[in-house]
Parts: structure tokens; C-alpha cells; sequence
């Protein structure tokens, strides 16, 4: 059964207004779910690039990202080799003890030649930057952590009906 | 070639302006796309802190996560035990026969002592605290399932255009 | 410790406003991060629909999602059959060489039958019809591609910054 959803012939419409004209964006708010390096990356860098932009950034770090603002894991976390063919390696090859390892090493070590720094940097880097840092209260209790086992860069841990709030205003993204 | 977006020295910016003189959301349309028990539950526990908070919700289910809403599966959704370095699990280990049913035994426990509950109770609270349900059309298809397969509380099937039209005013998430 | 986020009987509030009250969406931002089949054409079929609905398009591809713009890898994309319980399959079998290319084909065929094209043909149908893509400088830098690697299709690659800009008035969704 065709869903008349894509065929090209009907794609189209009114051509889109000019980004100019558009409400820029003021506020962003990243809820940090993975707690893959190569899924922590991308919610640092686009935090500091919106503080870089003068654009609010609140972070709520919850269930395995709570990994990146844990202080016994953030320098620790791994590139997925499995579950990801995008890796452009085999299958059973990436289940291999060592090839997680060695795929964390050189994502490392190409950010590092892009002076991109390190996680535990880059958490240094938005708090002293004005951006908020918070932990999801409920996958503190599931995981079993306290305040103290957490960065000191970390505000508060809140609820996520307090994230609602403290998210007024912004682009929420779920990474 | 360094890029220059992440350089610490020049992070920074205007302070951003309280949250408090933002506009509140008012509505949260979120993308259910995956069908694992660790990324079916983020999407019900924020629609839930929505609804708690006076907040709209709109819930689309496509691809995988139309598991969630699947009669037959939404009961039996499993945690990812590879391809996730965050279970602090060998990779080849998190590949045996029984991890996945121990590491989502595991999750269902640790959900029910904190008095969350179980997938199919909060697809019903959240259908009674007003949220809307949906499935995508085109997944459904692709998966040969009918409405008769879904769970009572999905109000329709509908196409991407249909839930955009839906998600009027709502911060969009995609999980 | 219970965490009062998502007891049954406190779940409700106000009756959320007729989405017709609300502001329409008028603008739609992908970031693209991930290079997986599956994990590609959400996107692509979000911003399809978008389109369609005289909603504005832009797609910024970052991280694995380069390999959807990347002219060797885009009609390579393959489904992961690991890390993935909803392909309801044993997590041992799905390890094995050949079942990623069987599952890939699958999804192929199926969405074949929906007269979906191929994510190739998606990339010149959302192009022809207004959308706008670019490709992320830090992971092109990262993954060593120049804009000769990618697809005539997409019109600059730009920084996050740059995207944050071209994102304004625009619902932001991370896939």
C-alpha cells in the first residue's frame, strides 16, 4: 500500500522565507541521554558553539549520559564498534576485545588534532562559559549516584519536570 | 586543520537572560523512533513530566518505536546490551545468550523501586492525562501492522505531514 | 527512593489547547548524526514531509550522518542488525557476516514497496524541492572529507555556529 508520503513528483511547495527573517535562536536545551563518546561530543560541541554565539545552553544529563558528568566515567567513555556500520569494519570484528578501544583512541586522537579538547574540558569549558549543567534526579536514584559522585561543574540535580522550566524559551534537543 | 569553534579562549558570550523572562513551553511533540527499553522510557517519562506540568504532550511512534505501541511487544521491550559502552560490559560479553534478558530484568527492577511504572501502565496514564498517541502510517506499512495491532490508547495513524500539523506550537523532539 | 516524577495519580493538569490555536510550524532544522539506513531516512522522510507542507528544510550532517552526503558511502547505508532488540532477532545471530546485508536488503525491498526511493533520490528530491544541506566542518575535518567526497547537493559546509544561524524561527530536531 503506497503512503503518498514521498513521491517526488509531489514534493514541492511555497519556497521558504529567508532565514534572515526568522526569530533567531536564543536558548538551547540539550537532554544528554548516551553515554558514548562519540554521542557526548556532539551535545558539548553544539552547547559551546551556541555559547560562542551568545545563545543560552542548559544541559540535563540523564539515564547513560549521566556517564559524562560522572567523575569515575567521563574520561572513560567509548566509541560504540558494534550496532554502528558506519564504522565501516565487520560486524564480528568490532565485537574483538581491544577494537572498542582502539576506536576510542583514534576519534581521540583526531578531535585533539582539531584542538578540540577532551570531555572533562569541554565540561570546564561551558560551566565556565555560563552554561548550565544539571542531573536527572531519576537516573541518579536508578543508577544509585549522589551529588558526589558528579563533576562539580553540575548545578543542581532536578527533575524533569524542572528541566521543563528551566527550558523555557529554547530549542529542545534530545541526543 | 584546526576549526576553530572550540578553541576554550574565546567561549564565552553575553550572559543569557534568566529563564524566568522566557516564554514557557506549552507543548512537547516527541518522536518515539526506537523500540529498546532504555529509549522507550525517556520519551513516556518526559510526555509524563508534560502532562504533570500542564504542558500538551503529542507522541508519534515510527520505525522501531512503533514496538512500543505494539500489542504484541510493548511488554517485552528489551535494554541494548552491545553496542552501548555505558553497561560497563565487555563487548563480546554483552553478545551472550541471556545479558539482554538480565540487563532488562535488571532496568525493570531498579524502574519499579523507584515507582516507575512498567511500559504499558504509562502508555495508560499518559493516554488518560490527556497526551495524544499516534502512529506513523508509513511504518506501520513497512511493518505490516494494522490498527487492530496497536494498543487501544493510539487515538490514529497518521503520515508525517498529519503529526506536523499536530505539533503546532510543541518543541519537537526526536528519540 | 521514589522520585514523585511519575506516580498515576498525580499524572494530569490543565486540558491541553486545540492545536489549532497554536503557531504552526514553519521551519524544520535536522542535524544528522548517525549513518545507519535506519537512522537515515527519518530524517529525510521528516524533511520530505516538511517540504510537502510548505514547512522551511534545513539538514546539517554531522558525525556518522556525513556518510548520507558522502557520494562513496550514501547507497551503502546499512541497517545495524546488533545493539538493535527490535529487529527481534538473537543478539549472537545478528553478529554474524551476511545478516546486516539481509536485514539492509529488507528494508530496501519494503520500502520499495512504498514507493520510497533510495536515500540517493531523496537527497535530489529534497534539494529540488528547497531544502537546504550542509555538511559539518569539524566532522569533515575529523573523517578527512572534502566537499569533491560529497554529493552536488549539498551547498556548503558550514560550522555549528554557522548552522545555529541558519537554524533561526526553525524546530530543531536531533537524529
Amino acid at each position: 500500500m503506497p503512503t503518498q508520503v514521498l513521491e517526488p513528483d509531489v514534493a514541492g511547495g511555497p519556497a521558504p522565507a529567508p532565514a534572515a527573517s526568522r526569530s533567531p535562536i536564543e536558548h538551547i536545551a540539550i537532554i544528554c541521554s548516551k553515554g558514548t563518546l562519540d554521542m557526548a561530543y556532539p551535545g558539548l560541541i553544539l552547547a559551546n558553539a551556541a555559547r560562542m554565539s551568545g545563545i543560552d545552553a542548559t544541559l540535563f544529563f540523564t539515564f547513560w549520559g549521566l556517564d559524562i558528568i560522572t567523575k569515575k566515567t567521563l574520561d572513560r567513555l567509548h566509541v560504540a564498534t558494534v550496532g554502528n556500520p558506519s564504522m565501516h569494519m565487520p560486524t564480528m570484528l568490532g565485537g574483538f576485545p581491544g577494537m572498542e578501544t582502539l576506536a576510542t583512541f583514534m576519534m581521540k586522537r583526531e578531535m585533539a588534532k582539531l584542538d578540540i579538547p577532551g570531555v572533562p574540558e569541554m565540561i570546564e569549558t561551558l560551566h565556565d562559559s555560563g552554561a548550565h549543567l544539571y542531573g536527572c534526579r531519576m537516573a541518579m536514584d536508578m543508577f544509585k549516584r549522589t551529588k558526589e559522585d558528579l563533576v562539580p561543574q553540575v548545578e543542581d540535580v532536578i527533575s524533569a519536570m524542572d528541566f521543563f522550566d528551566k527550558a523555557a524559551g529554547a530549542q529542545v534537543l534530545f541526543i
